[in-house]
Order: C-alpha cells, then structure tokens, then sequence
C-alpha cells in the first residue's frame, strides 16, 4: 500500500432526504440505509480498503457528529476527525483536511469522497481510484470521477469532457441540475458524464490550484500549518470558520481551473440523494420487489420499501410503490413517486416542532 | 331516579379486532377508539344517566381489567366492580351480577349491556330503555333491545319477532351469525332485528328462568347468598369459576325460554365490531373523509382511519380507503375494505411474540 495515500471523507452534511429515517441529529451517513450491516459512512471506509493506509485516513464532520464517527470508525484517532464547528459546504472542508495533510506529507496524493453514496462494484471502483492516484502522484491535475449517466437526472451536476482515447478525460465545463431539456440534450451528444463529488489531486497540485482561485482562504488555511495536529487545531479552525466564506469545491475551484481532468466510472454508483435511489440501488429486493429492513409482515404488497425500527412488528396489507418509513418519533407513508413531497414534508415535521426533524 | 333500577356493565372482553389499537392487555372497552375523550366504557356508563343511581352500577370484568375499571371510573367502588378469575362467556358473568344485585334489591330491575358499543342518540336510547324498565317491572318477560338492521350483516345475530302493534313484541327464534343468503332473506321479510346484546329484566324473572334453563348454575350462584357483598365473595367466585360452564346468555337463556320480548331501538347503535363499523360511526371525518387520531398530516389521502400515539408525527401522502393503526409497538397498515385480514395479522403477531397481541 502507497504510504503517501490520503484519504478524506466529507461526512458533516445534514440531510433530511430521507425523512423520517435520516435527521438533523442522525443523518444518512450514520445510518445503514441499505441494511446491509454497515452505515454508509463505513462502507465508504471499507471501499478504500488496500488503497490507504488507516492511518492516512481524515474524516471532516460537524462538531456535533464526532462521537458518532468515533463510535462508527473506533479505529481514527481523534487527529483524524477534523471537527468543523459550522457547515461552511465542500471548499473550506476539504481546504482544511488538505491542509493538514500537508503537513505530514507533502507528497500526498489524496483522495477526497462524500460519506453517503454507495458503490456496488467495490473492485472496479478501485482499479479507477488506483488510475487517478497513478495520474495524480505524476500530474499537476485536478481530476474528478465521472459517471456514465442512465438517465436525464435533474439532480446531478454534469460533466462536458473533451473526447479523446485518454483514460484521463479533459474537462470542458460544469452544468450544475440542468433543466429536463438539458439533461436530455446532454445525454443524448453522449459528451456529458455525472459529477460523483469524488476528487484525486496531489497535494502540491490542490494547493496551488486552490491559491490561483481563492487566494484569500487558501492564505487563511495555509496559516494553520503549525497549528495543525497540534491542541491548538480545535481553536484555530474555530476562529477561522466564523469569518469563513461558504462555497462548495466546485464552484470554489473546478469550474474555474484550467487542470481539471475526468476519469469515468462504472461501479454501481449512486448518491442516494432519494428514496427512489435507494429503492434502485438495493439488491435486498424480496419475491414482490419490496425492501423490508425491519420486523415487517407483507400481504399483498409489491415495489415497495419498508424502513422500520427492528422491534416494531409492522403488517403492511395492499400497497404498490409505497414508502412506509418510521424513524424515532415520526412516520411517513408516501408513494415513491411522490417522493419530492418529502421535502415537504420536513418543512411540516418543522413547523410543527424542531423535534421531529 | 327510581332505586330499583341497576345497571350490569359486561368489561370483560378481551378482542383485538381493533389490533394493533386494541391488546389483549388493553382491549377496546378501555379505549377512546372514537376520539371522543371518553373510553367506550366510561361512554357507556355516561348512556344510562339519570336512569340508574351510580351506587346501583356494577361492571363485571376480568381481574387484569379491574385497575383498569377503577382509573376510568373512579366513582365505583370495589364492591361494585365484579373480577372474573377467566372468562366463560356471557351466561356466569350475568348470573354473578344478578344474583349479587338480588341479595341487595329483590325488586331490582335490571339493565345488561356489553361495555364496547356505541350509541349516537343518547335521548332516543333512554326513552327505550324506559320502555323495557317500565315493562320489565311490571312482567315476568325477558326483554332484549332488538336493531333494525340496515344491511345484512352475517356478523351479527338476527331475532325474529312476532308482527303486533305493541312496542314490546313477542320473540319467534334467534339466528346467530346467518349466511349472506339467510342475512338477505331477513332484511327482505322484514320480520327480523338484529340482536344488540342488551338485556332488561326484573330480578325474579331472571332467577326464575335460569334456574328453569340452567339449573345446576343457577344454584351455584345462588349459594353465593352469604358471600355476596363481603370479602368472602372473591374466594367463592373463585372456587366457583374454575367448574363453571362457558356459555353464552343467549344460548343458556333467551334462546330456550318462552317469556322472551323485544323492544326496537333506532339509535345510532353499532357493537364496533370492525375497524369499518369505526369508520362508519364516527362523526368526526374531516373534509376528505379521513378519522384521524393522532399528530396526522394527510395529502392526497381520502376516506381512512389513521389511529396512532399523539406525540407521533404521521404525515400520510396517497391513500385512499386504508387503515393505518399504530400502538405501542406494533403497526398496522392495511385495506379498510380488506380488514377480515385482522384476524389473520394477530395469529401471525402472536406468532412472532406474545408481546405484540
């Protein structure tokens, strides 16, 4: 194993996408969507596995989720646990976790990965990490993955990449959640690949890059190099988020760096950003195409997917295409189709009392 | 207030019709399945105000009910609550009653009513009590409330009457739970009413004619004379329930005897059997035809029951004609239309533990 592999996920997001399941204090990384046993947050540990070393593993969280990465990842020490006291989106998280690689190895080639997607295919998904890493440790690039799309997502960034026999595609520009119009264009030039979220650089390669395009905040971290692994981090990083700018890495550097490559990716990727996509991504399907992670008893019931606490017996009788999630204090029943509704439906869960968010 | 009018509240069941809202240890007799605010129980003891003086009600139940009993209806005392040690159908449980009313009031009058129905039109249901009141202290008849009935119920028990301009008719036969043809035929002739369960008769008449009809049982209770309204009563209840007979009142009694009458009521009744004899009699249905009892928020979501704990947040998107019922530690979801499946759901639930029944 490269000793010089780093490896940083970004696990502070707070997503509600999957309501009633996934909540502000216990959000979808921590949680073992798919019920395969582990949490999304330890699959993606494990998809690394021979790539880095556990020691050259960062995770970026809020503050408010340490105890719970701890108690996922017992193996980090609290140096790798990078504890964010604001969420501040992607470009300051992964400026800060660079960083302070940095200072430990200059010759980093470091791997940046959002805490909450799945890969189906965890051996193809290391032989194109293995290519980046190869790429990156020889070539002052920014690369990204891109993923081959199925369909005209509306959700997703898109990729245009620059045709070529290169395994290391370059990148032409960025489209964040095109209209349907779009994406349908998009798909259909066949020039386009999804935006994953996950990026391989040097370390060298990032922090120039980053200076050139944000040179104020680029200063800002790069001031913390002796205060980095240190009691002195928590406190440092504290001052500097509070006058920190929020602004995601592609915004903050991909769209605007001339050194932005793609490699393509097909492992069964997904971001689970829907309960649609984990409906999709699940291959615990039952005879009647139901997912039932829970004490649960159908009758007449297909297409449907059943999320509930182990100890509750749950008999669901007639239903086709229904979400039936219950979670701590709160329950929805929703038709997969109608899943856009759930961002509704939190905003009702607010209304009513924080608590049920 | 006449002192001679008493009151027998039968609290004894123990049906999970109403799974998983109703539980073996807290079946529907004990709960507000209305929303109302009161319990079906303490309902059915506001239905005979100003007609029996509170001292002269008795609630006959199970001894796991009898804490239950007393929380709900805190003006009773311990001699007025009447603990089976087991259940052995309506016949010992009324001969018990009554024979300890008639060690305090040979003149009693007697009212027999299960305490899960409802009654909509309080007023007409107190005139037709009166009625049978008045006539029962009068005559040596055994009169029954009998329901015209407006479809043809198979779950329901038919009695056929003789055609006469008195309000007090003759009783020709009982048919219990008929065939869907046999049902047809009855509401077509015009001849039957259905079987409310509800009982008036005076004390001797009573004694009398189940000492014709049982008469080995009628003796056993009678020699609780002695023991009746002292603290000897639970010891000898006791010896007496373990050989007692398990039958009903209407076979041990009404269905052999010659002295049976029927009085019609029209009142809103319904014995709640079903979840859809819920739905059916609740007045409470919002604008799209849903009950819904609990912290519920429909979309998209029409003629339903949701039942479920008021500091759960249920948000409930496209249904139409559902059940969805949530207790402790069990959930329900199912068809209203479908409901007959309830029964299989509780094998199945006790199957799995007795602890979700």
């Amino acid at each position: 194993m490269n000793q010089d592999n780093f490896l940083v996920i970004m696990a502070g997001g707070g997503g509600t996408r999957f309501w009633p399941f996934s909540r502000n204090e216990y959000p979808k990384q921590f949680l073992d969507v798919l019920g395969t046993g582990k949490t999304l947050l330890q699959q993606t540990v494990d998809r690394f596995e021979n790539i880095c070393p556990p020691e050259n593993i960062y995770v970026v969280t809020s503050q408010i989720y340490v105890d719970l990465v701890l108690e996922q990842l017992p193996f980090l020490t609290n140096q790798q646990i990078l504890a964010e006291p604001s969420r501040k989106n992607t470009a300051p998280c992964i400026a800060y976790a660079c960083n302070k690689i940095g200072v430990k190895n200059k010759k980093a080639n470091i791997i940046v990965s959002p805490a909450d997607h799945i890969v189906l295919d965890k051996e193809e998904f290391q032989k194109r990490i293995t290519l980046c890493l190869n790429h990156a440790s020889d070539n002052n690039d920014l690369i990204t993955l891109g993923i081959l799309p199925t369909r005209p997502d509306t959700g997703y960034g898109y990729i245009q990449f620059e045709n070529s026999i290169n395994e290391v595609k370059k990148v032409l520009n960025f489209t964040e959640k095109p209209t349907i119009e779009k994406a349908n264009e998009f798909i259909a030039s066949k020039k386009f690949v999804w935006n994953a979220g996950i990026f391989i650089w040097n370390f060298s390669t990032f922090a120039e890059s980053f200076k050139q395009q944000m040179p104020e905040m680029a200063l800002s971290f790069e001031k913390g190099a002796s205060y980095y692994h240190t009691d002195q981090e928590i406190h440092f990083i504290n001052e500097l988020y509070e006058q920190c700018q929020s602004i995601s890495i592609d915004y903050a550097l991909m769209e605007k760096s001339e050194n932005v490559k793609v490699v393509f990716g097909d492992f069964g990727w997904s971001d689970l950003g829907t309960w649609k996509s984990l409906y999709e991504a699940s291959e615990q399907k039952d005879e009647n195409n139901n997912i039932c992670d829970g004490l649960v008893k159908t009758f007449d019931t297909k297409n449907s997917i059943i999320k509930t606490p182990n100890e509750k017996l749950v008999v669901v009788q007639g239903l086709d295409g229904y979400i039936v999630a219950e979670h701590g204090n709160a329950i929805m029943i929703c038709k997969i189709d109608q899943e856009q509704m759930v961002k509704k439906f939190v905003e009702i869960a607010e209304s009513v009392n924080k608590k049920y968010v």
